[in-house]
Parts: structure tokens; sequence; C-alpha cells
């Protein structure tokens, strides 16, 4: 079970490495919203999104001698960025299995980065099979995208930034917002906060029609959104290409069920609301997914009440079709 | 003469009502860029630009007799929405002369705050006569946006913010990029990053056809740039309508003389790649005249040399119809 220390000895791993990203405020925001509102905006981090967190204390904790053998990772995008970079980083050869219709961006970040990639199609393909036998002809250490401790004590090193800067303020806060899909972040946060402000509501924010989350946390037990099936056509119903695992991991879920208050959903109109929002108010560029807190406090879902909410905007990498889009509507 | 304790004292009265805006650094761009490259990212200050600070200075030392009357400003925009949003807060009245092509979010902003806005047309009416007349009509206090002490002391307090965030880093730059036109800003950041770090080389940067600065350290005096008339059609060949000053002020020119080592130009392509870099790689949204640090790092008119840079990113109001055209390109 993942521990605070875990995310301390995280944290003390990604010193200077990941980037200490700052908590922002907007008075403007505060006043149209009538409360406070901060952000903990991950496109600033390294490759654009907390993935890498995760991915490097992942990286850096494999032996010696299994180092050589290199990483394979299965990812739309973010994911694959940051354990590309991490591998770069470290001196590991890596491979990333991506779905042929990923983000144009994220397939170019993680190029950028020296991974060999291997697209494969996401409705006729299994990744896990195909991650499975590159492991095994390579000798490589596979990097699981959420479920591995590992993993979500690196996420969690953000909800300590959070909690430390809320700290030197003098703040405690009512409620945090965090992306959920497989559930890494959610679980990391979620613990790292709660840590600080045992008061505190946090809640997994997940798109319409894939709230395997609040399926998850009324079942008692990772389970399927009510509509939905894993790795199939329904997935590109959400915008959010970063939040479409089908559900969330054992390990992560058995962090989050003692964390979240509970799960909220924003649908793709939201989503393009808040990445408008974002670029016109707080001037940041942010992923769909990424935005999809800011989202479900924007669409009422979350009401803030006069309190004080942390949104975490957990990546930016977006492709320019899709801020278009934003623009123009 | 401008002094560091008039930062300092600005520093004080901004407390808590400016930003604090953080000092960023990403890593793939100091791989890309072959240096350390440091943002100061204004686009996330209070209504969007460094002007708030400035204006808030200048509005809250009206003497108590004066307040009642209100301000008023000429302005394309920043400095607009910056004296309107002080006023507000200082619960005085602002009129704003604005030229009727101002940039549209800048219009709304400067109304948002709630001030009066007195359109005119830059080719055919003189702004400054319509301010006088509105003063002596009102009794309003004019706030100019360059020339006056308290303005330049409090744009300079983004400089002691950058000064105070390389210390605690432990490191010297050697170039900081600032954007010029009246000066206001490039004199307060200039005499206060200079004052803790006398060896750092400071560059104004403006837009090409509109070197007056480069044109004013040449003649030792505010010079109007070679090609240009004031107010004139030719203000229209550059997409940087926050740097369109046809000459530094006298007041702001004399303390720029002593602290700056140079100026540089940028060209619009230059402008357009470095705003679609902005948002790629630093996942920001800044506007054209906010960019002219970058573009003239980009374009090679600064070079980095493996040294540590710093850019003011001056703010972040553009219409979405500019950045679409960013995003085509």
């Amino acid at each position: 079970m993942l521990s605070i220390a875990d995310i301390q000895a995280a944290a003390s791993t990604l010193e200077g490495i990941a980037t200490r990203t700052p908590l922002l405020e907007f008075a403007a925001v505060n006043d149209q919203l009538g409360g406070r509102v901060f952000f903990k905006p991950e496109c600033l981090q390294r490759k654009g999104a907390f993935k890498f967190r995760g991915a490097y204390n992942a990286l850096a904790a494999i032996p010696a001698d299994k180092k050589a053998g290199g990483v394979v990772a299965c990812s739309s995008g973010n994911h694959a960025q940051g354990v590309a970079e991490a591998a770069r980083l470290l001196g590991m050869p890596a491979a990333i299995v991506m779905p042929s219709d990923a983000p144009k961006v994220k397939i170019e970040g993680t190029k950028q980065s020296g991974a060999d990639i291997i697209f494969y199609d996401r409705y006729s393909e299994d990744r896990e099979a195909i991650a499975k036998t590159i492991c095994a002809e390579r000798g490589a250490t596979f990097i699981h995208p959420f479920n591995d401790p590992l993993i979500m004590a690196g996420q969690g090193t953000l909800g300590l930034e959070i909690a430390q800067d809320l700290t030197d303020l003098g703040l405690i806060p009512d409620k945090v917002l965090v992306p959920a899909s497989g559930g890494g972040l959610a679980a990391g946060v979620s613990l790292a906060t709660h840590h600080t402000f045992p008061k505190a509501q946090i809640f997994g924010c997940e798109p319409a029609g894939h709230d395997d989350l609040a399926e998850s946390l009324k079942a008692g037990k990772p389970s399927l959104a009510p509509e939905q099936e894993p790795a199939s056509k329904t997935e590109e119903t959400s915008y959010c290409d970063a939040l479409l695992a089908p559900m969330p991991g054992d390990n992560s879920f058995a962090v989050m069920k003692d964390h979240l208050t509970g799960a909220v959903t924003a649908t793709n109109d939201d989503i393009i609301k808040a990445v408008g929002f974002a670029l016109k108010e707080l001037h940041l560029v942010v992923e769909p997914g990424g935005a999809i807190g800011l989202a479900c406090l924007l669409n009422g879902a979350i009401k803030l009440d006069g309190g004080t909410a942390v949104i975490v905007l957990s990546g930016g990498n977006v492709d320019a079709d899709f801020l278009k889009m934003v623009l123009e509507s």
C-alpha cells in the first residue's frame, strides 16, 4: 500500500530533476467564481505533463542489472513522453507502444526523447500483448502507467508541493480537484494532500461516459463505467485522450477509496469551455484531459461556495487543431 | 531620478495586491537553446500584463484630496487595463482614452474593471489633447504610461523579483531581455536587476522599424526611429500593439541609458514564431509585444552562448484571431 513516506522518498529522487511547478492564483478568477482557486499547472512540467514525475521515480528504482534491458510502456502520450524522457536522462533504452491515433504533439515529444515507438490499432490490437513480447525479447522492464506504487508516489509529489505552498500561505483547502483515469495521479495527490489537510474534500474528475471511478467507488472495487466497454470505439466519445483507461487499477483504487470524497464528470462541451477559459483567463495552454478539474468547477459539478479550491491542471500537450477549434467556439 | 529605494517602496505598496509571478525554467528549452533561460511570465499578472504594477503604485500615491477627481490615461490596452483595475481597487473613477482599433480583448478587460472608455482615431486625433480636456473637466489626475517615476518604480518590482529568485538559486544572469517602447518597464527592470547583478548585460527589445530606443542610445537623447513618424500609419507595421510609443520618455531614457547594454529588434515573422514557441514549448499565452524578448533570442539578435538569460514575457492579452494565425503558421 502506498504511504506518505513513499511520496516523500519520490520527492527526494525528483529534486532538481522534475520541475517544481508553482501554485498560481488569479484575482479576476477568484472574483468571477466567488472564492479562492489555486491552480497547479503541470503543463509547465518537463514534457508538459505530471507523468514525468512517476516515470522518473519508477525508472530510477530499476536495479543496476536490469537497466541495460531498458523499459517498455503502453501509452497514448503523456506516460509515453514521461517514460521516454526519464529513460533518456537515465541512459536506458525505451520502447513505447502507442495507438496510431495518438495526438501528433505527443508522438513528436516521445520521438524527441529518443524512444522507439511501436504503433498499434487500439480497436483491433492488444497493446499489453505487444508490450509483453517486447519485454521478453529485450529483457526490458514494463512500466505500468498507474498501478505501480512507484508511479503513484512520483505523481503524489505534486500533492506535497501543493500542501507546502498552501501551508506557506497559511491556507487550508476546502476542495481539491484532480483528473482521474487509471488513478495513479489521483491516488498520489489525494494521499499527499490528505496527509496535510485531513478535512479537505478531494474529488476525482473524469469524462462523462467514462465514469468508471464513480462506478468503482459505488461498487467498492475497480469497475467499468456503466455504458463502457474497454478499448472499444466508445473511447472516441471524449476529447480527453489522456483519461481513457477503462477502469482504475487495483492498487490505485485501494488508495483512492480511502481518500476521495467522490467522483464528478464533465462533457466535451465543458472541456472546450475549460480549455478556452485557461487560454483567456489563465494564459495557460492546457490539454483536454488536463482541464477536466477546471471543467468540473465551471460546469457546477463542484461548488466553490466562497471556499478555497485547488485544481490540478495535469498537462498541456494539445494539438494546434484542437486549440483552433476552441478559439473558434 | 529613479532609485532602487523607489522600486523597493513600490514593492511594499504592491505586496499582497500585485501577483508575485514565478520565474520559470524549461529543461527542453535549455537543451534546445544551449544554456539556461528563465522566463518572467507577466501574462500571469493581474489583468494579464506588468502594467498593473506601475498603475497601482502611481494611483496609490495620489493625495487624498485629489482621489475623488479620479484618473485619466491614454493607452492602447495594457496600461488602460492596469489603470482601470487599480482605480477599481482604490475606489477611484477612471477614464481611458483608447484607439478605436485596440485589441478587442484589451477593450473588454478595461470595461470589466469599470472604467469609462473614450475612443479616438489614432491617425487623425490627438489623444493627449483629449485626455487634457477630460482632466480639466473632472479635476482628474493624468497617469502617464511610462515617463512617471512612480510608474517606472512599479514596473521595476518585477526586476526585484527576478533578482531575488535568481539569488535564491545561486545564479547570476549573463543577459536580461526586456521589451522596450516608452521605456517604463525597461527603466525599472534594468535598474532593479543591475542593482543586484552589476555585470549583467541588459537589452531593450523593440519591433523592427520602431527602433527608436536604438536610435536614442546612439544619439544620447530620446529620438524617433529613423523611418518613423509619430502616430502615423507606419505604426501598423508591427504586430506589437503594446510597443508603439514613438520614442522613449526623457525620464525613462535617463535611467535606460545608464543601465542598458543596447537595443535589439525582431520582425513580425519573428514575433509569430515566438508566440508559437511560447504556446507549444512553454504552454503560455503571450501577446505579440510580450514575446519580443523571446523573439530576439530565437532570431539570433541575442546569443545565449551557453550562458544564463532572463526573458521578461510582459503580457498575454492577445485576440483569438491572432492566436489562430499563429497556430496556422
